[in-house]
């Protein structure tokens, strides 16, 4: 096999089994293992286990950044809006071992945590770009204390959406109703605090997820 | 000092330790050190540090249970429920280490893990009845895709509202505003829900709640 051609291997084996069994639980031995080849092998590649984490993570990272950046001219039709989302969520889900440890990522891998910290503050600072360009236009109508605890509302669903499926809806990630359920929830908060016709817009597309759920 | 004091020195020097800095980075032997005993007095206490944790969550679990339970017979005015919820955010900002590791904890300490799912699970039962009551009161109304959809966002909040402030308000635990911040999320979702006149009552805590933060 190409090198190139190993080397993706091993990131790609070291994703499947990081969201399978929780980064902490898998050894380089365990990858090295899963993806047929020998230790000394993916040593060659990789120096140890942050490494592999760090690589995965700039990939993360370069999906991810594109769909959350808002910049004033962007679209922000209910349509645009709910397929930016909707690719948030599914990036999210492909690399949903990240979310699942971040209380101990700061003593683990710095580097990663501090990475992270800052993709969580560009999310918090999108929404807030975001809550004010629909405010401006009046599509959206809240007082600033309001725009402020849904901002955060809306953070946690979006950053701890997967650690909660693991909980309580582990199949979720499989059939991909963890996704929809959380998407479906991001609507839920908002809605009240749309203006005509763009709440019924809003609501028809809400419906529509809703019914994949029921 | 009797030995019953030592024993409570160390769980409440334990607490104090495991709140501040996480509870797996918290050795025993800096546990006696904080508690300015020897080692082999702790040791005669507790075997290791998963018995400190054992029991300090029994406690927390003490404490928690009965403001989670609801009987047919709970009162359900604004005041009560408000109340009750206030304690519920007070017991788990005591014994906040708890919250912090939830991913990790069932390959650390089992026992822990699995009575904390249950707790989880009970404070879920809770809310739907909860929910269920208030709706055959026509204090609330929503479908029931949305209550099951606001069930879970509120789960979210009330399980990971910690984590969070860890990460965006780390000061929010010393000022008490973290609770606050979480509680008024807690009436931000719930809101929309219910009718008049208990809306309005609701919404007259809420306000009180959101003057706080301003």
């Amino acid at each position: 096999m190409a090198r190139r051609d190993t080397r993706e291997l091993i990131l790609q084996t070291s994703l499947r089994l990081f969201n399978h069994l929780g980064e902490p639980n898998v050894t380089t031995n365990l990858i090295a293992d899963e993806a047929e080849i020998s230790p000394g092998n993916l040593y060659y590649h990789f120096r140890q286990k942050q490494d592999i984490v760090e690589n995965l993570f700039s990939r993360f990272a370069e999906s991810l950044l594109p769909l959350i950046d808002i910049s004033p001219d962007s679209p922000f039709d209910a349509e645009s809006l709910w397929f930016r989302m909707h690719m948030v969520f599914e990036v999210k889900g492909q690399y949903r071992f990240i979310y699942r440890n971040l209380s101990d990522l700061e003593n683990r891998m710095p580097n990663v945590d501090k990475a992270l910290k800052a993709i969580l503050l560009r999310e918090k600072t999108a929404i807030t770009a975001l809550f004010y360009a629909l405010s401006s236009r009046e599509v959206m109508r809240a007082r600033d204390m309001e725009l402020s605890l849904l901002t955060d509302q809306l953070m946690i669903t979006l950053t701890y959406w997967i650690p909660f499926a693991d909980l309580f809806d582990p199949q979720g990630f499989k059939d991909g109703t963890a996704q929809v359920k959380a998407i479906a929830r991001i609507f839920l908060l908002t809605l009240p605090y749309l203006n005509e016709p763009w709440r019924g817009e809003a609501e028809g597309l809400a419906q529509a997820y809703l019914g994949n759920l029921a």
